[in-house]
């Protein structure tokens, strides 16, 4: 953890935004270490800047986010932003010699996240980092160590989905994030890219995929009449793995009743793990010999989930993943190692998902071409 | 349900030979209707033939199965053989005028099934049914209803998966049932098959299909060494229906402690419903406004539960599932509709398993073109 | 298993009178041995009778039950008929020289079932048998035989419930079942007995208990205006086993949603049991050391799961429960030992249900003394 | 929520205490309002208190409580130290003019919980919160909502457990909080006053009870040899409440495998609500008409949820009740009601928990003869 106090600014203040607000609120009282200042929160207008600097205990307040990503007092950059301007923003704080601390996904092209990857390569100093934050919970960590650790074997399937149901609603207005140029992927960029952060670190890189999308409600109304949906409500895919290892992928934001369905299951030759961030406290896992699935129950021998309550069975919240994240971006931004994802790992996120977003079930897509 | 007390010839003894057994001895006294003759049981030998004649109440034995299906005594055959006597036994039967149940899949090869199919078609006044017992347990009979009553509106996707583990430890010795010759398929032709069942009947006909096959476990112990697996472990498949709905498709013999999760959710415009066969008694089912999954479990609202017991949430069991299909494949041999799958039904079947056993991963096949 | 077939009277053909007509008709068929002769039904018409006579495969009917109980070709009588009529059913059929399988509960008084005990007593070489079929679920059975081999350890606490929601609505009518007279015991009679029988065979012998009853809804209208009901409708107790093990109890008939909700939870010094008769089909188990608790499916490796399929998670039926009642009255019938519960089992169970109706939460009821 | 500024001292750096801090941190953030001042940390040691002050973010440390809950700085204290320096430490404050917020239980014997409320009492300016946080879950409150809306109808009956098990290992060395003297209650104090908390809030007040204890490991090891516990590992009673209705009670400190088991039903006339505080972003909720048992996921929908988070089924956590119960404590400070519990209604909790622990299953306690 850093021994020295780091300048953030904040840019945005929505869902993600005053949820990376209590993450540096409180990363250092949960892990040790100085406590961020909180500098500079940039959002829309000065009204809801300042309103919102006030609220989450920031110093000043802009409207003017250029400004706050070149400020002197600023070290590490916060973007939560809408996706069409992860790139201006990244870049701009990139160049400014910030850190980066930017939410999914990385941009609203392959090209643009191509770009931006190229630019943090070209600045190995400092340090990316992007809001994959199922990443961080503590069952999705102890399913990573068990799988390293060899616990269910050679691992030979993944399975996964990632549904939700904030667009199921045929009644649902069209919005600009319905359209390529302005909201770029559809499920697979909102949900799918969260659960392609997960399958990775499981199940290492993959070799080749076929995919399709469905746009299940094509048109949708607007005050000027119905107009076109563009981007997939939902997609299925195929994969194949370097390791040999099969997978299958399902995104959807139209799955009724579903509210955060991100689950997968991993099959190995001497066991199984089925996890379900709706349950994000439990792991069903079965090892060769046992009786059945063992339900874990997250706790205090799971590390990261140790530093919020000593007590097992107290349930882990959403929000508290990102408080392990920014402890990660803070240990790396301390010359530790960066556990990611990181611009180049994330534009392996986005390869793929584009690589799935382009299949539309025809032909497989070989990964290695797709660089 | 029948006037007429039919005869019946029961081929094997085993798991499925036992299940038909007790379908026939209690058929009429859940639904009504004439007893079934218990007439001829035939088995490998004459010994075991007459062991289990006595057990399961038929009048006599025969290690002699041509005699046994060509005996004048007997109106209905049950072929529950290995799958290499499928085809011989269906068309001895149907040769001799029989009506012919017959357990899943059809046979090893799909020439085998289109021959079979053919000659059903040539014997109309034979009913022919396949063992496609979950189509017949209460809560899928539920699900089917609600989905043609509009309750999930138009339907959107399919994510099925049959998963079990009798495959899975690697130690397991080589059997003739790995090799494509006298096993057929691999999970696709023991599990598959049925997840197909119920996807056809709720999702209606596939228009075209992507798949791949993995062998998890390329060889196995054999007293002459190690033997080469041939028939796949798992299969994946990427689905479209003629309605423009889209599907997943998962089924594996090597997912560590599965029993027999037949699994699959529906998702429809105005609601979705889920259904796991390890927990059969159950359907969970969300409609737009509700606010969550309803767990339903079965009971006496359920049609073909009640002629079993007129309280819900006392199980239905997996043998009572073939009482009800031996209640429809009487119902249609007293001339009224066969709910099938007759073997035209169950050709459409083989083709799609067959379909997914070739495409691996590398094409889109168009169904269409299958026939 | 009987080599001699013996003769059978049923008495009823409600609920538990067809659950007995297809056990009487399998039980060879699954477990081996001479199948029963089904001789004579006895309904209350003689046209209900005959129907159902030939719908079960009964070679006689009557309207005249005790002519049944008398009858010569019977060996062994079902009494499935209304609870008041259970003592003059079993006494004559005890005096008749038969052997004599009981729906539960006994009777409607304590009186009732202390004489016919006594009577059972008084014939020791007929069989008695009461109808408290969840005792014979494999999952039961599997929570019992790892009870008896310790694996749990020192048993230190019983939790269990029984509710059911059949008299929830407030509007279901007022009926002579709600009435000491006609109808006995209340939920305690119809559900809590259920509970005790299971509580027994898992913790042994009753030392003292604390009760209270509820009567949720003590009026129901009949067309004759609004009725008192006189006996409870739910009923919660405390009690203290002789091994110093303590427990809790609680039955409702008016439970909104409960369906067959006979639920319990054993604790022991090195272990935890969890069953819910809504999901026979697993067991709940944690063991010292174990990360977490492990659902077990119900499988082959339960032998009475076996007899009835070879399948692991291919889930058992309700009825099925009776199948292997029969098997066990058959086997004690052959002169194997009684597994029971028989009349003086019966009596023990009637003995706490009756104290738990008279505790009223006022006192501490010492079993000892209640006899 | 307050204008003002309010000075905070906390004592205690433990589970409980890094839980007060964390709420400190960040309730304004979350809900608005000033900022509290994080003034003063109190714990056992310079040492101690100098390292937590630095990682919680507190601009002075002392070993001093007595300083810390007297400076004039200071508005209110947090007290987290061990249950037999409650009083003292919460008497101090109260008599230094200080708001206190005391983790429970509030004290070791009743007469402290007495003197403390009387003494509360005699300073009504002065707020009091006792650290009740499973009140303040979002399913609680949602659950508390929906009967005072009375969709469940009128309540007929409360089932609650608290079961852990954290002393279930025999081999865990006696400790003195096994000790009446310095431990006060065992289960009872540790886990069952959390239920009752909520019992009180769902059902209102208990009449009357009968309850029986149990000490399962009557004796434990320490390097003197073996040693006797004094308090109860488990406690079960009955009541009945004010309203009618009935209820059961259980806890357990020795409940192999429940690590927060704090679950709960309540019974209707028209509904069914349960709950369990390890799924705690779920209850299950069955009203009258409904096919089954529906699963609401904690959102946004519920108030005090779409302070953290606008996304459904995106998992709120233990920690994040304090951050509400801090909120509230906030609100009464600042002159709006207190939903507490204060010091007068967490004395109402204790009456039932000694009650029980006196109770014995000998007679039963009625309430209002216990004041």
């Amino acid at each position: 953890m850093p021994d020295r106090a780091l300048g953030v600014a904040l840019i945005g203040t929505g869902f993600m935004g005053k949820c990376h607000a209590l993450a540096w609120r409180t990363v250092s009282a949960v892990f040790g270490g100085a406590h961020p200042r909180l500098e500079i929160l940039a959002d829309v207008s000065e009204e809801s800047a300042g309103r919102f600097a006030g609220q989450f205990g920031f110093a000043r307040a802009t409207a003017d986010w250029q400004a706050a990503v070149t400020d002197p007092v600023v070290d590490v950059v916060s973007i939560t932003a809408p996706n069409g301007l992860h790139r201006p923003m990244a870049e701009a704080a990139l160049l400014a010699g910030k850190h980066v601390w930017l939410e999914k996904p990385m941009a609203l092209t392959l090209e643009d996240a191509e770009a931006m990857a190229a630019l943090a390569a070209a600045h190995p100093g400092q340090v990316t980092m992007l809001g994959y934050n199922y990443l961080r919970s503590p069952a999705f960590q102890a399913a990573l160590a068990m799988v390293r650790r060899g616990e269910i074997g050679r691992l030979l399937a993944f399975r996964g989905v990632y549904d939700e149901d904030y667009s199921a609603d045929p009644g649902l207005p069209w919005s600009w994030r319905m359209t390529h140029r302005e909201g770029g992927l559809g499920a697979l960029g909102d949900l799918g890219c969260h659960l392609v952060s997960q399958m990775l670190a499981l199940m290492g890189p993959v070799r080749a995929l076929t995919a399709q999308t469905q746009i299940a409600m094509p048109e949708r109304p607007s005050p000027e009449g119905m107009k076109r949906v563009e981007n997939e409500d939902s997609a299925l895919a195929l994969l194949t793995f370097a390791s040999g290892a099969q997978g299958s992928f399902a995104t959807s934001r139209v799955a009724r009743g579903r509210k955060c369905r991100l689950q997968w299951e991993l099959h190995g030759a001497e066991g199984t793990i089925v996890f379900d961030q709706e349950n994000m406290n439990e792991l069903l896992v079965h090892r060769a010999g046992e009786a059945g699935f063992v339900r874990h129950l997250t706790g205090p021998d799971q590390p990261d989930f140790a530093a919020f309550c000593p007590a097992p069975g107290h349930n882990f919240g959403f929000n508290e993943q990102k408080v392990i994240e920014a402890r990660d971006l803070l240990a790396a931004i301390a010359g530790g190692p960066n556990v990611g994802p990181d611009f180049a790992k994330g534009l392996e996120i986005e390869r793929i998902i584009h690589a799935m977003a382009r299949s539309n079930g025809q032909r497989m897509v070989l990964m290695d071409e797709e660089g």
